[in-house]
């Protein structure tokens, strides 16, 4: 039997892939860069007037003659016509300033008269109002690292540079399967013996939490030779999690269904509560997670180490660790880590009542996991305890 | 010309629509509920056995006798034989205890011979290792109220009561218009006087952040029917939010084009740095936002304003608000509420630089924002400012 941290290293240790995927950078918000991204041009590409006003040569202006306006240049258009002495040109915000002017002085500090302009503005210095080309970013400069998280601002910057399509980290694929003979899907009628089957919906939920959607959800019979078919089936994935039948009993087939489908097993049963009977297996480059069937096992696993494994694929770190004190004291028995509900408001930790692994009604109002170590017994208020958040 | 705290309150005032849909509990992770949820069933539904073992009624045992084993009860079988004195059955975990069993001996703590069982546990007590029957829910209980944010351990937990559908607040249908005849799409040549259109991209980003999809996304050029045309097309949805051309220029046709479109303004202009021509109106239960062009003014205004519009459908609070002394000192001009990028580690927040609203080159490293209030013009390391995260 393994402890916590063996558990976590030989996961660790086995989550040796990754993959990269070509995005339109439109649906890449919240993947990390896998590459770094070169501005394709320089930005702006042009001097940009940053006001509605008139571009002029402030060299060749003498401070105070009247200008005349030759043309206008709305945003989006362009003039070739180089500016000579004395004449200006009507622009307006976002505009290209035509060759030689270099100053815009805002429309609300000319008097205009008969197609020419005289300026009114004492603190005009030379390129007020424009923003030079290539002030955010040079043609070719690297703008953005491999390992940034893509925010909506940082895929706002790399629109604007010109580029369309990114490489990025792409999240596993994900297959679940569903083990007991004891499960009805809600919304149907239960019969004597039968439960709701709920942890398809809680890794489902718990899946989109970090973005990412099963390919497949399977629930199946607790008998071999389907066990072993949906493994089969589903074997192709990077990731496979697998809940019930996991623990040793007579009708416990998961352990031995991935054994005849040729999954190696790395670690089977962890000193941990609840969990005990979680087992972690890997078959060419698919990782196979099987998990006791317990609701709030199922969950406590997968934030515990699941979503470990999930950041070895996608580079992103999905939950703050912190270590805060415990609001309450707690009594524990030794030689196994205790993985409990908590609620905390970042300053100190409660433990919540009602951690039985079958319960999920306290797990409905948590917000973090709390790990208290294998071997000690009595954990008083003020204690530091490991807190993962889950929200 | 409106204050900052005059424009929320007025979107806040005019936000008044919330919707609700029935969803399938398997899709309804990050959504808030919008009744309140009556667990189906008791759960467990039954006197369940917690672990593999036997189970025999712990009152008719004189503590000493052999027990005979008289069937097995599987996880979803069912016995409905009512044992007798010294009678156990074999038991797995999950399965329904039989009529008159209260308590469950786990198999390590028998010695089995001949069919029968001779139990070796002087710590047993009555009821040990059963789950009670409606020890998680009593049928008709309330056990999540309306307001509840669905976590993936609530949404267990929901479905393991029996419901596979709830009413949840739904998020706003979104349209959004980009102008500009000076735009061309990422991943296109680009010609003089152009620039690469990002606004569709960050803004979509930050919908999806939110885990909302825009249903429709319009490039329009600066021409008033073409404007009007899609907005046309747009005002049936929640919230249409509008880019560029919202300023008074010449080739500025949005604020008209909504008018002739019949939309009521609430307001035009805002006394804030960047997005100072910011518009809010509304139109039925519509409401419009139009945005200045500028990339950070865009993504800016969206943090600022229409995620709190966008709140009060769902009922999520997306973002953190925050009071943190300032990292660096600041000068800015008075009468104007400056909106900032920034970068906090949660215990101070510093001032990025390049913070003009054509500029995301330090907006992709901010994770937020930072507000420096109107009249104030001189802001000193270690003083306190309002900090929205957007990450």
């Amino acid at each position: 039997m393994k402890k916590v941290s063996e558990a976590e290293k030989l996961i660790y240790e086995n989550c040796t892939t990754t993959k990269v995927k070509l995005l339109n950078v439109k649906d890449a918000y919240g993947y990390v860069l896998a590459e770094a991204i070169f501005s394709k041009i320089d930005t702006p590409p042009f001097d940009q007037s940053a006001m509605d006003g008139y571009a002029f040569s402030f060299s060749d202006w003498d401070k105070k003659s009247i200008l005349t306006i030759t043309s206008e240049i709305q945003a989006g258009s362009f003039s070739s016509n180089k500016l000579v002495q004395n004449e200006a040109v009507r622009i307006y915000t976002g505009a290209a300033l035509p060759l030689s002017a270099d100053t815009v002085v805002i429309q609300e500090n000319v008097i205009v008269s008969n197609n020419s302009i005289s300026i009114k503005d004492e603190q005009l210095i030379q390129g007020k109002n424009v923003r030079l080309k290539g002030s955010q970013s040079k043609k070719g400069e690297c703008i953005l690292d491999v390992g940034h998280l893509l925010s909506p601002a940082s895929i706002s910057f790399i629109a604007g540079t010109g580029i369309d399509k990114i490489k990025v980290f792409s999240n596993p694929t994900i297959s679940i399967i569903v083990t007991g003979k004891e499960l009805v899907q809600p919304g149907n009628e239960i019969t004597e013996g039968k439960i709701y089957e709920s942890n398809s919906f809680g890794l489902i939920a718990a899946l989109n939490q970090l973005n990412i959607s099963p390919i497949s959800v399977n629930i199946v019979d607790d008998i071999e030779v389907d066990i072993i078919h949906a493994i089969s089936k589903e074997i192709h994935t990077d990731i496979l999690i697998i809940t019930g039948g996991v623990s040793v009993g007579d009708y416990d087939f998961v352990v031995s269904a991935l054994e005849k489908c040729g999954v190696k097993k790395v670690f089977h049963k962890v000193k941990q509560k609840p969990g005990k009977p979680f087992y972690f297996g890997k078959m060419d480059t698919t990782l196979v997670f099987a998990l006791p069937g317990n609701p709030a096992a199922v969950l406590t696993c997968f934030y515990r180490y699941i979503v470990d494994a999930i950041s070895t694929f996608t580079k992103k770190k999905y939950f703050e660790a912190l270590n805060l004190p415990l609001a309450n004291s707690y009594i524990k028995k030794s030689s196994l880590t205790f993985i409990l509900k908590g609620k905390t408001d970042l300053k100190e930790v409660e433990i919540l009542e009602k951690q039985e692994s079958y319960l999920m009604n306290s797990f409905a109002f948590a917000n973090c996991i709390i790990e208290l170590e294998e071997e000690k017994i009595d954990f008083n208020k003020g204690d530091f305890v490991k807190v993962r958040m889950i929200i």
